[in-house]
């Protein structure tokens, strides 16, 4: 565990609050939260019927799923770096 | 809109049954899904008293905090290719 002052930052997501501590600056906190309400408000667009713990479970399969493909990219990155630096 | 054949892949996220339609394939799909069942479990055994729709607000909130530094990481990998090319 790391012994860095953690912050707690209070912010809404879709209609709830909730006290965030972490590493983060109250900036970046707020910016996540605000990502993540949007991606709720988006996927409730979409399809209505489903419930807040739905929304937010597939708020996160979405974004677990653009972390992995981001991943990919940036593996892809580094060893065009490797490659370049072996020349 | 793409015209790609969607996959629909039924999978089990922390006792809820969720069928995600998409683009991926059905093993890439289940990966995503455990990665997040993961992350619920996690964090409701730092915290046993979060409901499941914080608990699935929280586990959003940490993807998406996950996502933004792996974006820096690449933005930052991006920069010094480009830097290397220049030269």
């Amino acid at each position: 565990m790391s012994h860095t002052k953690k912050t707690r930052t209070t912010v809404d997501i879709y209609g709830k609050t909730y006290t965030i501590i972490g590493d983060e600056n109250v900036h970046h906190t707020r910016l996540v939260a605000s990502i993540v309400d949007d991606k709720m408000n988006e996927i409730h667009q979409a399809n209505k019927s489903l419930d807040t713990t739905r929304l937010a479970v597939l708020t996160a399969v979405n974004t677990v799923n653009d972390y992995l493909k981001l991943k990919d990219d940036y593996d892809l990155l580094l060893k065009k770096i490797e490659e370049k630096e072996d020349l």
